[in-house]
Formats: structure tokens, C-alpha cells, sequence
């Protein structure tokens, strides 16, 4: 019997997820559920329906996993714990510093609904969470690093399009090729936010709009801009769209640090993603862990959970015999 | 209280498991193990005791966690069953296609006594294995390449050193980077063993001895060479201790697939390593998931386990708050 899935929210992530539920047989996308008008939403599962999100509780023993892909401002600090109330959920809530309280409240109501929740599943936070904490456990005299890109970041993106006499815009963080060698080679350079990342803007003006005083308010721009090197390039609507519409990311995340009794030997960790689509990737990473929320589930766990407490097997549509006989 | 470490035999593995445990405050080494006579055998641990091997069982109330640094052609599948009868146990097991037979065995003596013994834990089998597991998890449809080195093949080494007129040798094995490149383009090339790796070897002669045998036997030797460009250098004794005599090592995973409804977006997982010691580094991840042993065990867990099995933050010292604060 295959893993009945829901889904809360139907962006960019929600249709990922879609997608990625074809791509595992096991599973079985049951319902979408929107805030918009059920009827005016189009999906591409013809098995599934499309229901308000206020009626998700009617439908708790249809659905054994719910996965929530709202944003991580004010959606799902709600959502998760309302929804794991009557489900087990996964969500990838990727506000690093609010992930404590998120785990707490989460938590608490899991355990005390008796369901397994899993949160800020994707790929930072994610697989880049576990392979700092795997190279940590491993090379525990050692220096981190995490670089993002080349890729679309949305909340830069969005910060130029607030921008008056901006019609449209995308940003792109690229990681110093330079500083990355200078990383891999071992030198534990001390790197300022400068020197690790780029950005570059596409922007479409809206026809007559001040171009200097735009690129002056992109480029200064406390937080988003202003402690980077920014390039801003005018470009019109159909070149942004012809070129510039994917939502590529990626991103590197490198340990190097010392072993031996006078730590005399050196050693490097890398793990990096090159990602086409960052929804369908993120999407694809939470649909393995609604698996392993199912399985947590059936054995009766409960409360939540991150991909730390996870057992990798979970994560597979493989038994442990063919994992160890394929992949071992 | 710290967790109470043995190691069984004292080569350059369980030299390296020693340093490991120096590199973390909770372990502490009780007592190496040795087929040799203790007497004649110089540890670096002034606090930790050497005993013949014969009397391990003795120990079994003083040890919590014995790691197992023998080979794995002879000595792991009799050594693992037979010491967990009395310890939980890890090892390094790496003849991959022994791996299910030498699970049942371990997990039959582990199931019995009441102990956790967790198998093949290294780089390879160990964490290329739970990069392989992880990716095709992610994106099930998709194409796996392991690539290792630039590093020391014991075993190449070891063949070129049973040729008559060898005095002594080592053998690299080096990735093909033009195969590299296609792989992370995407391409999903079909590669041949020749395509995929080079071998490189630097052989110290007998005086006198025939050196253009000695290349040919090298390179047409079944199994290990003939498949292979190999490229032999003859140097002097002293030319291999000063340039050749570390043990380093490393490789790549790497994983390419697609997401989208029809399958329209492209990704690359990648993993790799660069070790300066392929023996530390193997120990520093054993002596982790020894922590991850003993973890299991005092909840009550029985039987053989692999990476697969093992949650990520169980090799940790920090604990789960801390986790999520700092890595997540």
C-alpha cells in the first residue's frame, strides 16, 4: 500500500513535491490543499483533488503524511504545529535562528498528538545541515564553510522589485571562485562576507525610470546589498524572461581540519549541489523524509524530529538488504 | 563518564583510531589488543594498557566499545562475530560483495549476546556509501559514478611488491579528470574502466633486475593492472621514502538526475575527499560511530547495524540542541 500524501500550499515548493511524488512509486499524492479557490487551481495529478486548507482536519485518516509548503515567515511557524494535530507533517522552515523555537512548539504538539514531525527539511537547512555535522563528528579539529551559489536568491529578488521604478528583477549570489580554492586548498582563510559572495542583479525599469538612482539604492542597501560587491545590469522584460526565468541554486559546504597525535595530517570534505530547479530539489529532499515520517510513524514514534535524528534508511524506498547489497 | 574504548590490533588503522580518540574528550582508550607480544609494542596513550589478544574477554566489563582494526580478507569476518559475544563492536569491513554475509554473522552474535555491532564504517564502504544512499534517495531518477584518488591502493601496492626482482613499491590511483568533467556536466557518459581511472606506480628494482619485465608484468597483471593505463617510474630507495612514503587518499561521489513533471530539470550531488591519510581519516570516522555504538546499545538496541542504520547526531558529542542551534 503506497504512502498517501497531502499537501498544504501550492507554489512553487507544493508543485515540486507534485512532481516529485511521480518519481517515487511508493507514494501517492491524495489531496492539495489552498487558500486560493479550490476551483480555480489547476494541478497535474488527475488522481488527487484539490480542497480548502480549512478543511484539511476532515480528511486526517486519508493522508498519513501532510507536507506543508508555505514560507517560513509566517506560514509555517503556524502551520506545523496547528497541522500536526491531527498529521504527521514535514516542513522546510529554513529561518535558521528561529529553527529552537520552531523544534519546541513543533514538538509539543506531536508528542502530544502522537505524530512525528519533521522540519526544515530541504537542502540548507538539510543536506547541507547533515554533511557540516557528519564532517564535524568526523574531523573534530576543523573549520567550516558554507557557500551559496550560483543561484536565485528569492528574498534578493523580491528586495529589488520593491524598489521604486523596478517592473521586474532577479538576483543571483555567485560564490568567489578564489576564496573556494583558497578553502579547498587548506589555508583556513578567515573570510569576510565580501570576500565569500557576488551578486548580480537583472533589472526591467519601468520605462523613464531614474537607471543611476536604482543601481545607487540596489547597491546600498543595508543587509541585502550593501557588504557585497553588487553588479546591476538593465535588461528589458523578454530578455528576463527568455534568460533569466529557471530558479537554479547550489552551494558548497566544506570542512577541512586535522587528524593524527600532533595533528599533523590534513584532509578536506567537500559536498556541493548544482541544482537546475531549487523547488524541485528542495521538493524531492522533503518527499524522502515524509517517507521516513511514515516509517518513524508506524513504529511509533512521535514528537519532531530534523534530518540529525533521521536514520538514513528511512529515506529509502529500499529494504536494508538492498541498500547494503547496492549502495554499501 | 567517558566511553571506554579497546582497539584489537595495533597497524596503521588502530594507530589511527588512537590519534582519533585523543581528538575526542569523551572517549577514552583502555586497552590495545595485540597478536604480538605486549611487551615488545610501544603505544602512544601513556594512560591505556597492551594485552595479548587472547585476553580481550577478560575486559569485557571495562571496555565499552571494541574497534576492530584487523583486515578484511582474513581477519574481521572470524573477529567481529566472535568479539561480540562480549562487546559492542565496530569494524571496517570493505570487501563490498561479502558485506550481506558478514552483516548475518555479525548481526547473529551481536542479536544473541545483547550487543550492537556496526559494520563497515569508513569512507568506503562508510561515507561514500551514505552519499550514494542519501542521493538516490533525492533524485531517484538519476546515474551513480564513484571515482577514488588521487590516493594509495594497498592492495596495487602490495601486488606490484610480490613481482620477483621488486624490492619495494607503492601504487597510485588516479581519476580521469576529462571524466570528471563530463560527469558533472551532466552528460551521463557510459564510462569504461580504462576511461575512469589511471594507474601510476613507483617501483624500487633489485639491483640487476630486469626493469622491462618488470613494467610488463605490472601492466598486463589480470585484474589489477591490465584493465587500466599504467604509467611504471623506477626510482631509488631513498626517492620513494622521501616523496612517496604518506598514505593519501580520497574520490568522489557523484550523482546526476532529474526532477519535474517530465523529468525537465537537471541536478549534481557531489561528495568528495582529499586525505592527506587515508588511515586517520578512516579512524576518525569509526571512532564516531563507535560513540553512535555505544549510544544504541545503552538504549537497549541489539543486533549488526551500517551507516544506513545509524542517526546522523548519535556520532556527535554535541547534543541535540546544540545541533540544531549551531549546525542546522
Amino acid at each position: 500500500m503506497s504512502i498517501r500524501i497531502g499537501i498544504m500550499g501550492y507554489g512553487n515548493l507544493g508543485r515540486g513535491v507534485e512532481c516529485a511524488i511521480k518519481h517515487n512509486p511508493d507514494m501517492e499524492l491524495v489531496a492539495v490543499f489552498t487558500r486560493r479557490d479550490p476551483e480555480t487551481l489547476k494541478i497535474l495529478t488527475e488522481t488527487a483533488g484539490v480542497y480548502r486548507a480549512q478543511d484539511a482536519e476532515k480528511m486526517k485518516d486519508k493522508i498519513d503524511v501532510l507536507i506543508l509548503c508555505g514560507g517560513s515567515a509566517t506560514d509555517l511557524p503556524v502551520q506545523t504545529p496547528k497541522y500536526a494535530q491531527w498529521f504527521n507533517v514535514v516542513d522546510s522552515f529554513d529561518t535558521h535562528a528561529r529553527i529552537p523555537e520552531h523544534f519546541d512548539d513543533v514538538d509539543r504538539a506531536a508528542a502530544e498528538s502522537g505524530h512525528v514531525g519533521i522540519i526544515s527539511v530541504g537542502w540548507d537547512p538539510g543536506m547541507f545541515s547533515l554533511n557540516r555535522m557528519y564532517a564535524n563528528a568526523i574531523l573534530t579539529n576543523g573549520k567550516d564553510y558554507t557557500f551559496w551559489g550560483k543561484g536565485v536568491s528569492q528574498g534578493h529578488s523580491d528586495a529589488i522589485r520593491r524598489i521604486e521604478g523596478v517592473k521586474d528583477g532577479k538576483q543571483y549570489t555567485i560564490p568567489v571562485e578564489a576564496a573556494l580554492e583558497a578553502v579547498r586548498r587548506g589555508e583556513d582563510p578567515e573570510l569576510t562576507t565580501r570576500q565569500k559572495h557576488t551578486r548580480e542583479c537583472f533589472v526591467v525599469a519601468e520605462e523613464g525610470a531614474d537607471l543611476a538612482r536604482i543601481e545607487q539604492e540596489i547597491k546600498t542597501m543595508p543587509n541585502y546589498f550593501d557588504e557585497y560587491d553588487t553588479t546591476v545590469h538593465f535588461i528589458s522584460e523578454e530578455e528576463l524572461k527568455r534568460d533569466y526565468s529557471g530558479i537554479p541554486h547550489g552551494g558548497f559546504v566544506i570542512r577541512t581540519g586535522s587528524t593524527g597525535w600532533n595533528d599533523e595530517n590534513r584532509h578536506v570534505i567537500e559536498y556541493s549541489l548544482k541544482l537546475d530547479s531549487n523547488p524541485e530539489f528542495t521538493s524531492s529532499v522533503i518527499v524522502a523524509y515524509a517517507r521516513a515520517a511514515w516509517r518513524m510513524s508506524q513504529e511509533g514514534q512521535t514528537g519532531c524530529k530534523t534530518v540529525f535524528d533521521v536514520p538514513p534508511a528511512y529515506l529509502s524506498a529500499l529494504d536494508g538488504a538492498e541498500l547494503r547489497r547496492h549502495l554499501l
